[in-house]
């Protein structure tokens, strides 16, 4: 399996494909198709249920893009969010300066890669990370913002606000989903890196003594998540950070790694940043950001776990995972073996024959389940074809109306993994669907 | 009614919120807390549910916030989005021109508002609205890009892209829900103007000759959407813009409006666009942006119908709408008479008292409803403190368990509105309640 087919599919049924292409395109930047939004949204869906509805203790919060500059400062994003950055005299480009065996000046080519002596450099000096506008009328260093890097630290500046709020006391979670910006240098691999990103974060507020067993709890917790979602366990892998690899502010991180086409690579964090975060920006502030327990007058700042996930990254996973290339009925099939939960269209609905009253009878079934999953009516084409396309773009099951189902009003129910076809009541077909895809699921790939 | 007590409810039980408030706030920009973020996603879901998933001429889309400037450019955007500002040479601060009546220069108060002959002023010079950046390493001209200022242009340099993927014609649409920025002046009036907004935009594609006719679908569809969603017919107006109103590009622009505590003000926008965009953007990129039909051998470039809604300025007016304080059992009570689709919360459970093992059939109940509907639990404080507490943030449905249910296996339905109370056996609450969610409605404030 390779990057490239993944790519091609993704353009060729509309999922994700460059954005601004008509203009040639700005580097590194996607647009999601009608197929790749439906995917990324039963993604984040799934991320909500389990981060948020099916538990007590986290709530919701959606934070603004544009903050203060101060949340940056007190965060370390404005001193230390950085990339030591070269220019280069002869061609006047800038290159990242740990990534100097790669540099190429366009007007002094190596011969061979890495004779960086061909092109003269001015010394390293750090470079951010963060995008930088200015609000109000005025372009001046006092109305300097940044577009926020990350979601977590909108979490941190509300932690008294949602404590008000909310009534809970730790251990509880704020989640968070939204876009963040990083003026990455080198942004690459399609959408496993990019300049303008969608994150899945939960900050976890614990008791300072549970710190440990509560990111040991998430590691297990997050991990699960994704095989419940199909990923192959032998695709998956949770990997320590070494001491060495540690952010200063962490006392424990490790990634969920996913075993991408470029390797194994990081599909989320999960971090033990201690109480960090909530110091710095009661430093900053002034303001008291801590727990008081009235009935043990009890008074402390809350440990953090974070879970923090890539919804692109968790996105391209999936297509990744499901990913399969196989023959049926003596042709090669490309099929999106893709969890029903996470499928963009549950069901297509496709008479046989586009006469004989079949058509009609299939609207009418058509009209009966898409008020209760998503679903998609075609008649165009052999009827091989519209499976096949179904097929590409994961569609767990094929409702076919032939002349039979004008007979008994039954319609055959194609699964898409194993081929096997049922007649089912027109009657019931729409619980049964509704029911197959809310059933457990295991990949057909696991054999 | 005063948005006095829409921004309080909104702070006081964590719908929204000013930003970065511990730094002393960022102007005009709000977070969204646990509520607001449930009742805002709702909004959007059902914007979703009448655009897309109970139609099959329209297809999703998410295309980038950073953009190809030439977009920008393409649209008209770099050269005419933007208000006339002068700047004050005795304060140096900048003022919107055309509205010097405001204008207060804080170091030559005026005694009089509006006597602006104390200041001493520049010329106006034109301030371009869009918030620019730069992508890349080097900040210079060639790397400037604007955080979009629109959703609607993404859509149009992707026509070509959507055609091929979506085998849809004309009359089709392309819808899209996200993030836009504009460095407004004077935003204000809580969510209804801030410079970071979500938007629900959707292009419909038409042929030439159909726009008229599609211009008052959409005029009378969306109409439909805010009545269907509950807002009082009284409240809502449709306002044909005057001729001297119109956009250069449109042909006939008309807005829902509702009656806000400012007064009447734009909702959503429909405005029959012509074919304005696509042929700019052909223009601009030397891409054939049209529509050729096989059958017939036509060839044209379409009409465009958008409806633009913004989820902050509906999601406000849904709250504003359902806003209420009324007499309830001899004591007051502010409630939200919210449609049950758009409710945070669909059902609260409540044990009458926290002993007698009450609590514990209250959490059995929980968990069979949860995995349905948006549910919570809560044990703490009076019954009476919590129905208020539910009817503040609007959950349409409470349900307590007594004495009896221990006896019986039922439990006590309460509704929001009526106040009625029904005994529902548990077995079948899950379902009630779901069903009850999903039944049309009407607002209560009708009568």
């Amino acid at each position: 399996m390779t990057m490239d087919k993944i790519v091609a599919l993704c353009k060729r049924r509309g999922f994700i494909f460059p954005s601004s292409e008509i203009y040639g395109g700005i580097g590194s930047t996607y647009d999601y198709g009608h197929y790749g939004v439906l995917l990324k949204t039963n993604v984040k869906n799934e991320w909500w249920r389990a981060m948020l509805s099916e538990r007590e203790d986290v709530v919701a919060l959606d934070s603004a893009i544009l903050q203060h500059p101060r949340v940056w400062e007190a965060s370390g994003h404005v001193g230390g969010f950085s990339d030591p950055m070269v220019d280069c005299k002869t061609c006047g480009q800038r290159f990242r300066a740990d990534h100097l065996d790669q540099l190429t000046c366009p007007q002094k080519p190596s011969k061979h890669p890495g004779e960086a002596e061909q092109c003269e450099l001015t010394e390293a000096r750090e470079f951010n990370l963060m995008f930088e506008t200015n609000v109000g009328p005025v372009k001046d260093t006092a109305s300097v913002a940044y577009l926020r890097p990350e979601t977590a630290q909108g979490i941190f500046i509300n932690f008294k606000n949602v404590l008000q709020f909310s009534r809970k006391k730790p251990p509880f979670g704020i989640a968070q989903v939204g876009k963040s910006f990083r003026n990455e240098i080198t942004p690459g691999n399609f959408v496993f890196r990019t300049r303008e990103f969608e994150q899945m974060e939960m900050e976890f507020f614990v008791p300072p003594a549970e710190g440990a067993q509560w990111y040991e709890y998430w590691k297990a917790e997050r991990g699960r998540w994704y095989e419940e979602l199909g990923l192959r366990p032998d695709h998956l892998q949770l990997r320590e950070h070494d001491p060495d690899e540690l952010s200063h502010y962490s006392s424990g991180t490790a990634d969920v790694e996913y075993l991408f086409p470029i390797g194994w690579s990081e599909l989320e964090g999960i971090a033990n940043r201690t109480d960090f975060d909530l110091k710095a920006h009661a430093e900053h502030s002034g303001e008291k950001l801590e727990y008081f327990d009235q009935p043990t007058g009890e008074r402390y700042v809350p440990h953090v776990i974070e879970p923090a996930a890539g919804a692109d990254r968790a996105t391209l996973a999936f297509l990744v995972d499901a990913y399969d290339e196989e023959e049926v009925e003596g042709e090669q099939r490309t099929v999106l073996k893709l969890h029903p939960r996470l499928a963009p269209v549950k069901v297509a609905v496709l008479p046989l024959v586009r006469k004989d009253g079949q058509p009609e009878l299939a609207r009418e079934v058509f009209e009966a389940v898409k008020g209760r999953v998503q679903a998609e009516y075609d008649e165009g084409g052999s009827i091989g074809k519209r499976y096949r396309r179904q097929d590409e773009i994961g569609t767990p099951f094929c409702v076919t109306i032939d002349h039979q189902s004008l007979e008994d009003r039954t319609v055959t129910l194609r699964d898409r993994d194993s081929l096997a076809q049922e007649r089912v009541a027109i009657g019931a077909l729409a619980d049964e669907v509704a029911k197959r895809v809310a059933a457990p699921w295991r990949s057909p790939k696991l054999g």
